[in-house]
């Protein structure tokens, strides 16, 4: 997810939608949906792992994000991989 | 990391560098040093994250990858995210 | 997914594996998993939807596809559309 | 089909815009040749099949897209897979 | 329409494939539905329009060119332009 | 040639402008410089030929079309291809 | 590292801020964090070599750039090569 | 070296910064650094090449390129080749 | 033009084919045609500058070049430039 | 600077290459014309700054290469930049 937000937009529009943001993240962090939460080093960018039921679910958190309508991102499917040491057993 | 295995791998050579593989990947993960590996859906891929003391160390881990020359691999460093609820307090 | 069958592959298997590919992708059809598919002109390849229900399962579908040591594919996770007149009511 | 909606539109141009859009999308999917609408889960964007006399009509219809003005879009042209199971007999 | 021929294909398999190819070609310029072709200059490449009544025919077409194990193509779908002069009247 | 015309423009100018663009186009085209033109469909975009004696003379033609400061356009040098039946005897 | 000031950024802002970032740098340059810097020739883009303990410090010191909200970056995580004079003995 | 050159900018200023460029431009040309430059057929950039003592004067005669903020531009260092005609004896 | 001659070609058949591709090159630039060849530093590729009559010819050259089956070529067609001071007067 | 060197290779003309590239980096860097190099992490590639007089000895140099027919490379002519702090003074 990289963010741009528009040098024009009003400074208190701006701190309440970074605000907004922060909550509904860790509202869902908490909850276990959103399962990791990164920051790409030198980037206004994030790289995210959901643990979601389906699509639907997925579709339903990201289009709500505050920060939506300045994010451009890139969705890959993931699954667990048959190495992964929480598999064994 | 993408694996590209050539066709013309000799089969027991094949199915003994992946058993390295696995065991090299766990072992690394049972250290805490591989911390996360998933299965990209549909594909001969995974995405990984480490977290190593430095880029020597890391490069070290890849560059003894079993598949190391089978590999493609992009890597992309992270910094802890301001939003992560791990960071709180 | 595209598909390029090296030119050098015995003509056997390759007749073999081509039909065992038709079967697989029948079967699956047949039981509602993939839903549609549609070949692109012009070109080797096909545009498919899957109905899973989760990722585990569509990595277990692509995976067992007899023609996957020679695809490459690119998967998009898709969700309802507010439009779609299935969905009103 | 991706959709960008400037920021400064006009909200009610806006509102009323996104309202002709989906009536023309309906009128089309009850008529047969908006085959299948899907969202990308995570974006503005969607995926539709359309099942239509030629590119003459095809052209049509994007065209006259109340979006249209906001959308990029690529166009795949596909026909029937030998595989489809509609195809058997 | 890009063509690769391998370097390690048979010479006369080659010169009886070229000359198939080029048979096949105008066979279907005479019958109108391959309406144009050109060589893009300094490319073992050509830029071809079709006039066919639908994807199932163009597919057809394009699949049974002698040389299309040897070629990657793109295919661009074409309508008539409201400044087009055979167009006004 | 794609076009995109910004959302400001005044709509006179703008109308101005394309009646302008057509009447370029269609009088070269009778002169028989600009040999093709075809829409892509839906794309604000045409695929054109044009058969002028050499590049000076395309250059005239494009950088004096009344859309080119909205234009970006890719150009593609071509020649006879030997298998044109219009070569043949 | 490329920089990309709007044309409507207010002079006396954009001066103030140019003279910042040229103190931060140097400042950082003396303290041994900012290894290396060059101008790429013909661009306003630099290449530059951090000497960082971890990503943590890295992003700090770049999400603080004066010219950061300006800024486009890619970064590339560098270790010792074995063929470095510096590595011997 | 593409030229983009923003809708709004006043016309005067315009018309100068033309002006000023081309003189710039023939001043290099007479005293031979800018060794050759080309009109890139139906786009707004050209094809140049330098003759120059080092990378700093090249940086030093692009960076004052009256037009350098509203251009684009990618750089290949060039020698001398084994064929060219004026190496040999 | 880049070249990539296969590592498995014949050493007197990639030696002979070298000196025929410079004699060609070296006629073609004493009849004027071949206007310039620069080698880009670093790589096995060169730039070169052709002054023909037309496409027809243009086609011709390049097909003809002994290393053609081995390079991967770009096109781009030029004009004179109008700040060229060759233009002048 | 990427390698790739070729599974077929003879182990011991392998070790030899290896071994020649080695000594040829390291005799430039004690002459000062490779000024620095740097592995890529997790990558067989590297990133290394050259210091020579002109754009023939670079190309010299990395033609000459041991490693030069199994890499791939990008150059980026580099200036120093104004906020260098060796510049001052």
């Amino acid at each position: 997810m990289d963010v741009a937000i528009p040098r024009d937009l009003d400074p208190q529009v701006r701190a309440e939608t970074l605000a907004r943001e922060k909550a509904y993240s860790q509202d869902l962090q908490r909850g276990g949906e959103w399962a990791h939460i990164w920051r790409i080093a030198g980037q206004y960018s994030n790289i995210s792992i959901f643990d979601v039921t389906d699509n639907e679910r997925l579709h339903e958190i990201l289009w709500n994000l505050p920060l939506f309508p300045f994010m451009t991102m890139e969705i890959t499917p993931l699954a667990q991989h048959p190495s992964d040491i929480a598999v064994e057993t």
